[in-house]
């Protein structure tokens, strides 16, 4: 039922009426279906009233539920975001008060960072919090795009608050996490009076205009509270405890991207089956030439095949980051060395399905447009839709540069530089295993340079952070975390089709895994054909060190 | 004036009421000023009542009406379009009668080629035409994706209406163009009664809302008349007369790519220059570092410049192009083999500007977006528009496919190859006279290397074409298409930044001139480090003959 929901959210948007978000018809209605099939709690440990599935499990159904409905998805997702939190920072009294229902889709979640004047830079939040006799504190400030803010999906909202304790340091570093809900609670759970939080507005956006993207203002009347996640000890230990909720937001973000391209995608492929135009390029001089579907013409087949690589190449990605969440979690207090090895991979990965899930869905759905042509421009059809709905994704939760400077800044250096030298070594074992495979030996090949691209780029990166050209490194992330992803999802997708072509040796070629099994093979030789050479391509191209855009003045970049 | 209204066409788009088409508010009186003020007349011929003036000229002016309002100037920009086409092909009764009222704009126009089953395939259009007693013709079928199909903006509208005349060919042979006006003249130019055009339909699209998009029904009555172009003698003469409308409507559409552009990137720089956040590179660890521009960070002037740079380099691409078209007009009659290389030229030039216009103008729009961050999403700024808008030039006028089909199936063989020659000839010459300039050297190097891979592959194309291999030749347009686009870009901004280097030297550094020159300096190295060397990439690409498209199954493009 989210799928029809999803034009529907797009053509009536949210309503701020009184004060109060409206969402679109059915809405609701889909939210308690949701919750009552248990969808949400898949991934919820058994403890707290889930399923207790493995990451990896749980990070497919979260495709297929932002691939039916991005926008919609958006307030549950941020529910159990927050509930996450809460369940690994909180006291035992916040877990069992706040985070239970949260996950239970009784109440929602939202998690409040950005600030008028601070967005990327988080560290200049204003928001302030006041320390109550009580133990309580008093909240004052203003968020903005906040995602879900406000809504009638459910009895109470909680919002996880970045704000200032007073006296606390300037920057990040003095930042605390509040639980802050929208009504107070009686110990018992109750609803009680209201919190003083409301809705100075609703964005009006490009896309996601089911999900209510919110200005909110905190203690206008002074009557706000919230308390400290974790408690008194945990005050200044904002930044890490939202690192967390980022850090799965991120990788809900680069879900949504490959969600909705996929999406994209699965449309587009059926209008190329369907729409005939133009006759066989075999007849192209024959005018009574029979019409045929689009699917027959070779640059659509172009834009299928790359959006089908593109989707399952970065759907591979994310799993294999959630394969190692598992890993971490299966290791955990048994084997910490190889604990820490998957943490490592973790933290690596999570920018690149951030950033390139993002970059490279909305360009899936750019082709998607195309493979239509003038329908997919149109209201008719779901893609210019999907279109507009994954732009965001290249921006919120930390924009893409956000991601590569996380990247390139943080996690190639982390304990050493041992994660990346395991990430390339485990690529170098794979190369080295199948270079010389009949069918992928070459594209093997091709991995193995990419690889060595990719290896020495750090080095330059590294060079440049030594040697004091420290402005290199941001002009360059963006590029290096493309080249990173690029290498990841090639060595991926054909590690899954050498797989594939040994299982498609034990169907029967009239059997429909047949074909499945052949698609996987064909997808992984167009990326490795045609995308990962890109990687040693943009080596070279940061090897060069142009520093046009440090060395233009401001006054230069004028075209009059 | 035009400017402003970009936003309320976005958000009011078009109404049909009572099966008239009402423009958003301010149209109208938009479209007045702008005919008053003599803007749509400055390409005129002065003997219609215009200005005369040279292509190159025209063109820059019709970037700032497309840039301002993109979807408005649709309106004027197709009326002057069909005025061309009666102009060069009609009877002189036609010229007088009906071409010069459209140019001044009394009347509107339009071309009427898509159909429901045809669109890229023109050539199976089932409209159809039946001579009348009194030499008019009986129009009848249906038109789809027409702009400005209906207005209220002129008095009338002139129909060109692509149409099979009883007992034509089958295909693009058989196709006659129509002159249909909504509202029938009398011999006086005075209006008569209606013609039976009936607008069907109003598409909702992905933007360009304030363009009327129609679906338009001729003869639903059996009391629909229109005149061949040309007169009788000019029947089945349709696609010829056809293509000079869409010649002069692709170049437009490259325009609209620039222009549309040029706007997003402007405004992108404008809230750069005001928007603070985060501190200085310098200060990275310095939580109290003061808050900076936003165009400080070095990402940001990366994707500054690379707007910039695409932007210019567009821009020139298609003022070349006019270029040609003035020098073809210049000499024809007194140095026909010089005016036929001009010509050459032109033809060229068409698919690239075309194609790479509009998706390198879409590709600005999104960063510009990035630029902006979550406030790029929002309506309160304009570039998410500017998006939107810009969606439809990669598809409409021959989607881009069809643009790098034309390039690579026509305009390369043409003349024997020669139109192609002169044109590698012309930067082969380019590169000779400055491989070794103290600045630019390097940059004209690769340059040098970039015409060779160009030419390398255009041989490739055509072993393609004669050893059988034709379904490659499909399969590579695209890439082709923008090799040589990026190889005639980087050409022309390198060619105008050693002009501005030059002139930068006779300014005072102080003088807001020598800024410009600066700029167009670094924007000319930038492209040249950072997009040319994928030329060559591309060429290796395409060497590599990957066929996976063609040899996938249908079955096996399906993703479960």
């Amino acid at each position: 039922m989210l799928g029809p929901l999803n034009v529907v959210g797009d053509i009536t948007g949210c309503k701020l009426e009184n004060g109060n978000v409206i969402t679109p018809k059915g809405f609701k209605d889909a939210w308690n279906k949701l919750y009552e099939a248990g969808w949400k709690a898949i991934g919820v440990p058994q403890e707290l009233g889930g399923a207790g599935a493995p990451r990896s499990l749980q990070v497919l159904i979260e495709e297929i539920l932002s691939g039916s409905n991005a926008a919609f998805n958006m307030y549950p997702g941020l529910a159990y975001g927050a509930a996450e939190v809460i369940e690994q920072f909180g006291t035992s009294d916040q877990k069992k008060h706040w985070a239970e229902k949260m996950f239970a889709g009784k109440w929602g979640g939202t998690m409040c960072l950005t600030e008028p004047h601070a967005g990327t830079d988080v560290g200049s939040a204003k928001t302030t919090a006041s320390r109550n006799p009580d133990g309580s504190y008093s909240i004052k400030g203003t968020k903005i795009f906040i995602s879900g803010g406000d809504h009638d999906l459910a009895d109470n909202i909680i919002h996880l608050v970045l704000a200032r304790v007073d006296g606390a340091p300037a920057g990040t570093k003095g930042l605390t996490l509040f639980i802050v809900p929208k009504i107070r609670t009686n110990a018992d759970g109750s609803l009680g009076q209201t919190n003083d939080v409301s809705v100075g507005a609703l964005e009006h956006k490009m896309g996601i205009n089911g999900s209510a993207t919110c200005v909110l203002n905190f203690g206008d009347n002074g009557q706000c509270i919230g308390w400290p996640v974790g408690g008194e000890e945990k005050l200044n230990q904002g930044m890490p405890q939202m690192f967390k909720l980022m850090n799965a937001a991120r990788i809900s973000v680069g879900v949504q991207g490959v969600a909705v391209a996929s999406s994209a995608y699965l449309n587009a492929l059926e209008y190329a089956k369907e729409r005939k135009q133009g006759s066989s390029i075999a007849h192209w001089k024959d005018a009574s030439a029979p019409r045929v579907a689009i699917i027959e013409h070779a640059d659509v087949r172009r834009m299928l095949l790359h959006m089908k690589a593109l989707t399952e190449g970065i759907r591979a990605l994310a799993v294999k980051l959630c394969h190692h969440q598992d890993q971490v979690h299966a290791n955990h207090g048994k084997d910490e060395q190889k604990a820490s090895y998957h943490q490592g991979q973790v933290d690596l990965l999570v920018p690149l399905v951030k950033a390139y899930g993002s970059d490279q869905g909305f360009r899936v759905c750019e082709m998607a447009i195309q493979t239509y042509g003038g329908a997919g421009y149109t209201r008719d059809y779901p893609v210019e839709q999907y279109c507009r709905d994954a732009k965001i994704f290249s921006i919120y939760e930390g924009t893409n540069h956000i991601q590569a400077m996380d990247l390139v800044g943080r996690k190639l250096g982390q304990a050493g530089g041992a994660n990346l030298q395991a990430y390339l070594g485990d690529i170098a074992k794979f190369v080295a295993a199948h270079s010389n495979h009949p069918t992928f030996g070459a594209a093997v090949k091709k991995l193995g340079a990419a690889q060595e691209a990719v290896a020495g780029t750090a080095m330059r990166l590294l060079m440049w952070f030594q040697s004091g050209q420290t402005a290199m490194v941001p002009l360059s992330a963006n590029r290096f975390c493309e080249m990173m992803s690029e290498l990841t999802v090639a060595w991926l997708l054909l590690d899954g089709a050498i797989v594939a072509e040994e299982q498609q040796k034990k169907v029967a070629a009239n059997h429909p895994d047949h074909a499945f099994y052949a698609g996987k093979v064909q997808a992984a030789l167009f990326f490795a054909r045609n995308v990962l050479p890109g990687v040693e391509h943009k080596a070279q191209l940061l090897a060069d060190e142009d520093k046009t855009p440090l060395d233009i003045s401001d006054a230069a970049f004028a075209t009059v």
